[in-house]
């Protein structure tokens, strides 16, 4: 039996598989971003009960992955998530598997679902994992970081418009409506109208809803002085990074002047 | 605050994504291979104490998790396993995903990951599962049958290469020599004289090694008549689709020719 | 001055070309197609007093064109052209340019294009050539032999319901019709109908016209025994091999049959 | 005979093109460049009779070519010439041909082809074409102007590192040495040692040798106002677009400064 193996050898092609493979370099000097989206989320929601419109301890349980994703790969340097989505930047010069595609997004994807399984049971404990959650993902390059916080401008926006939308449709059909019909009540209405529904027929005052809902999680790391025991102004300082989630606005510029470490061109 | 938002959304490009998107259509009427390497198994292994040079348990659940994979994704027709490694062939046509290459290897590599962790505790079950398992994956085209059963043949004969060396230099580990002794002992020995070193000085004969070990763990489906009840022989036999792991040589035609609704073409 | 060069050249990076290059491997043994079109060709027809709705001596030099690349480039084993388009197929496991697609579409499109310029006046000796001819190109792979005689097939049947279509047009614009007029009379008649017109109208039919204008232009090599001289059966005969330009009818399986060595693949 | 056409029209795909293209968009909002070289232009200088180490006319001729592609094509809006080479650089935002890479470069290829035969004559008047020139060509895109101009700066570099070389190895095959000595001879010099060798061996001074030989040619827009004739300052001015072909360091800020309008990203 081995001797058929051993006969074989030699007739096999040394490399059967770069020339075949597909291609990915992502070009040098742009910033890459992994999206990452939940397969089928709207079934898995409602098997695993995720409350509606938002399921804040699901919510987390994201940004724990999104966080660990960050302190495992260093080259990630922002990360914004909504629902069941999030966005990964890698540094513009990032050498990250030599910038191939196809390993830099199936090691997020692959490390991201492994920490989702792992970390279920301390942000929905009494709820069992019914079967294995799966998302899917593509690469996209950004030239510069103009389009770059575009790119996560128009992710935040849609959180917003997304939110608000499910905020509504869910307090109707709360209410008493079909899903058909609240889906009916809504269509064509514009986002100041949205509002006055909630706080006319439901008392709600949408700027008021939790932050994570309104704004989503943006994952990030910050610097901090280390307390040094010294009470003497000579003391060496040394700086610890730490890995935050926060839900801040990051359409506007006032983000990126407060946080100019994050997509510092000048590194 | 939400008037920021609002004003900002007609700024927004409605579509900021694909233009930039990493470019992955693959070839139509070509097989598609995913391959799935662990990352950084070496410590991973070394970590969770698998046995060397072959951990039974550990490629049990390999093999569950290509398995449960091939339930839940009809177009993978056939896959291939050794050691950390899988590939997972798509049938000529799929049209899963339209065949973009990102879309598919994400989930495939996703749904794996969520698996492994998932299934741990039923074939490693007093092992704790002490940080996130990580698979980088790759796709490859083969535009002909030939090509594709010659990238198995590959892989699989790469199989006996390795657990013949492996074999040899654990042993060697194990009866006292230090790992650099046993790397040196070994370099330059042909497959013969590996061979005559197990038997010799190890009383192993290679060939009544476990199977599994030597031809890795091939993944497919197999149709079994149903059993109908009726006596009589004009009872209506439905087939039912089983998914099966078998150690086989996929190396001769014999296997293919064997079952030929793997690769039938001419469906 | 030169200071400042060689000043200069430490500081630049060796390789600024290579990760910045637009990536483009063709699969291997797949049959590259090379399809190049006349930019622009209406106004190059109208100015240069191309012949409606064929203009046989244009064809010809586009043909002669074709016959010049296929003696320069031997991996081109076959082309396909009508009206200023051309296909040009690489055999399957041709290793021109590494398959680059770049390169290989660049040199075929320069080539045509330097060749139309020089012969120009051969084929066409009283029309000036007013503006340099230009020539846009794509790369194509198909992965087995009927594919891209389907594709091939597809390319003729074009050419067929073209001619007919621009057949008609022009007798009706000849007889007096404006182009809008021709047009509109045209617009959603079958092909029995374009050919009764043909007949009926202008006592033209359709299936006496050029074969040249009905079936397109193969352009492939065939081997011819060369005459040796010697009166006895005893002569060393050795095959010459020829570039043939003919307007046969590559849509049925006859035509490949007869030349079994344009897509061999056992070759 | 038609009847089969008819009969098979049906049976082809009406898509057989775009699943197999070789897919090709270059990024958005980056600098393409197009890279064109002469093919065998070793062989095509020497049936050709191009004077060594520089042929002033036949560069002219390059010059021209370049020059005719920018009145053509309006998003090329540098380029950079050097012996059988030329770069061409569009505008960051270009939309020409949606930016697919194939159609760019093809059209590119092609115009410059066909104007060189068609221009030969008129710079070589004395010597007949004898056979198609050829120039293979390549996409690269550059996500910022810095590395735009560092790719530009590493073209004139080579240019003077080339030329340099070339003089020196020409002056030495003049004076009597044969190729492979004057190799051997110039091997591991450096440019201060060549420099000593024209100066002290053969009476040249390298910084008066002709400036298109030692930095190139850059063909590019400059805007010019129109006289207009009226003698009273009230005369509505006008501007009008010249291309020209300059000889001038590229490598220093200088150029670039000088003429803000030709990278000028703000519009």
């Amino acid at each position: 039996e081995l001797g058929a193996f051993v006969g074989n050898i030699d007739k096999i092609e040394p490399d059967y598989f770069r020339p075949f493979l597909f291609e990915n370099g992502l070009m040098p000097s742009t910033w890459i971003v992994i999206r990452l989206d939940g397969c089928h989320f709207h079934r898995f929601c409602k098997i695993h009960e995720f409350e509606k419109p938002n399921d804040e301890k699901a919510l987390n349980l994201m940004n724990s992955c999104a966080a660990a994703l960050m302190e495992e790969f260093h080259d990630i340097i922002f990360s914004y998530g909504v629902s069941d989505e999030f966005s990964f930047v890698l540094k513009k010069d990032s050498q990250f598997y030599q910038r191939q595609a196809s390993k830099i997004l199936s090691v997020v994807v692959s490390f991201f679902s492994s920490v989702y399984v792992m970390k279920w049971k301390d942000f929905l404990p009494h709820r069992e994992l019914k079967y294995p959650p799966c998302f899917d993902g593509r690469a996209v390059c950004y030239p510069s970081s103009e389009i770059l916080r575009d790119y996560l401008a128009w992710r935040q926006v849609d959180c917003h418009i997304n939110n608000q939308y499910n905020t509504c449709f869910w307090m109707l059909v709360k209410s008493g409506k079909s899903k058909r019909e609240a889906q009916d009540y809504l269509k064509g209405t514009q986002a100041r109208e949205k509002n006055e529904l909630l706080a006319q027929q439901f008392g709600i005052d949408y700027n008021a809803l939790p932050i994570i809902f309104r704004q989503g999680s943006s994952v990030f790391r910050v610097q901090e002085e280390k307390a040094n025991g010294y009470g003497n102004g000579a003391s060496v300082e040394k700086l610890n990074t730490r890995v935050v989630v926060e839900h801040c606005n990051i359409i506007e510029k006032h983000f990126w002047k407060e946080h100019p470490g994050i997509l510092d061109e000048s590194l």
